[in-house]
């Protein structure tokens, strides 16, 4: 190994990120969320080369300290509230360290039959908790829009199997609510489906696709000769975590011959609890499902789940076996490279699996029983407080509020807020009008943390700004 | 952290596991490449579902050792022969963790400005190894395969602008070699071109696409109605590493306004060597260019760069951004969800980042000399032995080679040298002939682990067997 790095000197270096990390973990709240950097600001500080000659370990992990961690949004920092929040946990950050020194490659089950296994046996342990029957396969991408992609691509298969040979099979339409994320209708432009074909449904009061709106539009566009082919429900919108009634939606596909994708990318993991299942209703007779342990299951990006019930629809849309693949055991054990674009694969199940068992669906159901709370707690503290006002309803952990005050007074609320560094949020537009988001997903997150940043954007938008505003774009460049 | 897991605990798993690699690294020789495994053997150990309540970290780990170790095939191993020989290297697994903690997501600047610019800065040095110029931009994916597609879709994108909003666009037609791999058609098939109009040109007698077989078949298909769109030539194929000859190649595609792609997943990082530089010229002139430090440049999986030189096609072939994710910075800053299909986007430069600095451009040289030279010796070996023959050119560090005494003599040979788990070698087909596959490409193989492996194949090679062979399928089964 000498010639890669002793391994006295790998060790030593090992022990000190992990001391770091753990020291990281553990007083992270002293970390601005968001750095206080403007573009260039890091690029301008390193070499416009790579070295010639190598240089130490502890030089570079110097280097990481003084130059990289200053310039972090902090994702694993409980009060990263923006976007969705989320966590590399403990036991995640020790499944990737040990995928990455294995650094194996399951692209068949020859390649490595314990990442094909062990894949297959943890997405069924998260099928199970979910309440999905034992006929729905799973298969892991990197992300959720590489996953809807391949379920539209499955639903493409399904509904014009000459796509596969011919290309073009002009009048497909697609259907997800204006809600939906933007990876559906970017999935429908990749796969050549075209972003014409896309229908954007409208949705109710709660934000929530109109089943009745999708049998008119599918049936004008039958119509005009059109061939609707997918319909795309969110449980959990990107914007305030609406959820499609996927039973609803259900019949209306099937009488029209329509695959139902369900995205439940960060949404999903409520239905591992008993009293929000019935949020979820219809999932189960859904044709295909992601769900993305690196949201809100606590998992080190990245890692998102395909599920469905028609694997050999997805197989068929992609498998392509060169010679060089050909294994003794096709045909009698999984070769996951079948399922999808990507040949090569991460050994991503590992940390899954060593946080299903380190916690426990009880202690799972725990963490995700407290972000539901806050997130109601934090709901009603908007609505006590007569300058502020709901948004939208909170089935989940995310909430959307503004100042009735209005959209300019809104965001330079939140640039403020977020100009602090104690918290960071986001924001969303709805019905025409800016939104701040708070979401609660890290694991680390506390109803200190929650309440304490309810009480510094209260605060805030208490206190007039203490010169005339001077925009966020204009601050960066001066910073 | 209590409710996550308690600093201290952190660590002390943190070091088992930091010690747990350095001892699989320095002793993995001792660990059979294959298991001696048939699938299923690892599934029927693990339980049906996740537990209800928490485990101790430390019965996960063991659990990892017990089940997990057994079931590999060990692709970090230095006598890890098949496929593509690729490396995890030290400091590759040091950025790893490190990114695994802190879980960032730079989808745009503002949500990480360290990854997003330490990508920009990262792929700029890899770019400048290589010789390409400074307008290449470079982009991280998980794959080559999903980058591949990316390349693909730009192409449409200039050669046919509506693909984007109306989807199907009859007629393109896409080429690559015979040789080229798979992911190119599953491209092609993903992104609605359709398998039909994937144009398979012949090779030379080195495996090489003919440029002049190019131009006929694109002549051809204009003269029927089709439009050449992309050509993607291959420096390094899967099957023999033969280099395409990308500076013949891109006359012929200018001539039909073709976008040229290059697949240099594997190949690439030879281009750093100067003495090797000729073989890949045209690259600097391609309109994109895959390259996969996860192969050859000792980067854990996974980390695949596409460059390209028109990165604004590329950018109107995805861009899309939701209310949500616009930022102040849009426009002075890259945002890299811009440039594809996942949102999501792992820390993978920091890594690469480490590898380029421990190494160096010297010490990364030093070791792919090596591996080219030892290619070389190893193929002297063969071409001496009078019952084996070589079966292509060695460019690079693969050798392809079998017995003469035909396809079942080398296919048991290869089952034989295989199931005595001290290598792993693969094989393809060439001209309808088996030929078993040498890859040279791991951090820490020696000139003995090559010289060794030719002993053990020629050994076994004149040793009969010892009992009437057993096809492996069914010693699988057995097993």
């Amino acid at each position: 190994m000498s010639v890669t790095m002793h391994p006295e000197e790998f060790k030593r270096a090992g022990h000190e990120v992990v001391d770091w990390i753990a020291h990281y973990l553990e007083h992270i709240r002293e970390y601005p969320v968001l750095p206080a950097v403007a573009p260039g600001n890091l690029a301008a500080k390193l070499p416009a080369a790579a070295p010639d000659a190598g240089e130490p370990m502890d030089a570079i992990l110097e280097d990481f300290r003084r130059l990289i961690v200053p310039a972090l949004t902090h994702w694993n920092h409980p009060r990263f509230h923006a976007y969705f929040s989320v966590s590399a946990s403990p036991p995640g950050i020790l499944g990737e360290m040990l995928a990455a020194a294995l650094n194996v490659n399951h692209m068949v089950w020859k390649s490595c039959p314990a990442a094909t296994e062990l894949e297959q046996v943890v997405l069924g342990w998260l099928r199970e908790w979910l309440g999905m029957p034992a006929e729905y396969f799973g298969v892991i991408h990197d992300t959720a829009s590489v996953n809807t992609m391949h379920a539209i691509a499955a639903a493409r298969e399904a509904a014009a199997p000459q796509f596969r040979t011919e290309g073009a099979s002009p009048g497909l339409t697609l259907y997800t609510s204006e809600q939906a994320h933007s990876s559906v209708e970017k999935g429908a432009i990749a796969l050549g489906i075209g972003q014409n074909h896309v229908r954007k449904v409208p949705v109710d009061g709660a934000f929530r696709m109109r089943p009745q709106a999708l049998a008119e539009m599918a049936a004008a566009d039958v119509s005009q000769g059109k061939r609707p082919f997918c319909v795309v429900a969110t449980t959990g919108t990107t914007s305030t975590t609406s959820i499609d009634p996927v039973a609803e939606i259900l019949p209306v596909a099937r009488q029209f011959g329509m695959w139902v994708h369900v995205d439940a990318a960060y949404g999903g993991p409520a239905a591992i609890l008993p009293e929000k299942r019935h949020l979820f209703a219809g999932i189960e007779e859904a044709d295909s499902l992601v769900i993305n342990p690196h949201k809100w299951l606590f998992t080190p990006m990245d890692l998102s789940v395909l599920y469905t019930r028609r694997p050999d629809i997805l197989r068929r849309a992609f498998s392509l076996v060169p010679e060089y693949l050909k294994t003794a055991e096709d045909g009698r054990a999984v070769n996951f490279m079948d399922y999808g674009v990507p040949l090569g694969r991460r050994f991503r199940s590992l940390k899954l699996w060593f946080i299903l068992r380190y916690y426990g669906r009880e202690g799972v159901s725990r963490i995700l029983r407290r972000h539901l709370e806050w997130a109601q707690e934090f709901a009603r503290c908007v609505e006590s407080d007569p300058a502020f006002e709901l948004c939208a309803p909170v089935p989940l952990s995310t909430i959307c509020f503004r100042l009735k005050a209005g959209d300019d007074p809104s965001r330079t609320l939140l640039d403020r807020v977020n100009a602090t560094g104690k918290v960071f949020l986001s924001h969303t537009v709805l019905d025409g009008r800016f939104v701040l988001r708070f979401a609660i997903g890290n694991i680390a997150t506390t109803r200190e943390d929650v309440l304490g940043a309810w009480d510094l954007i209260r605060e805030t938008a208490r206190q007039p700004p203490p010169t005339p505003c001077i925009p966020a774009a204009r601050r960066d460049e001066e910073a």
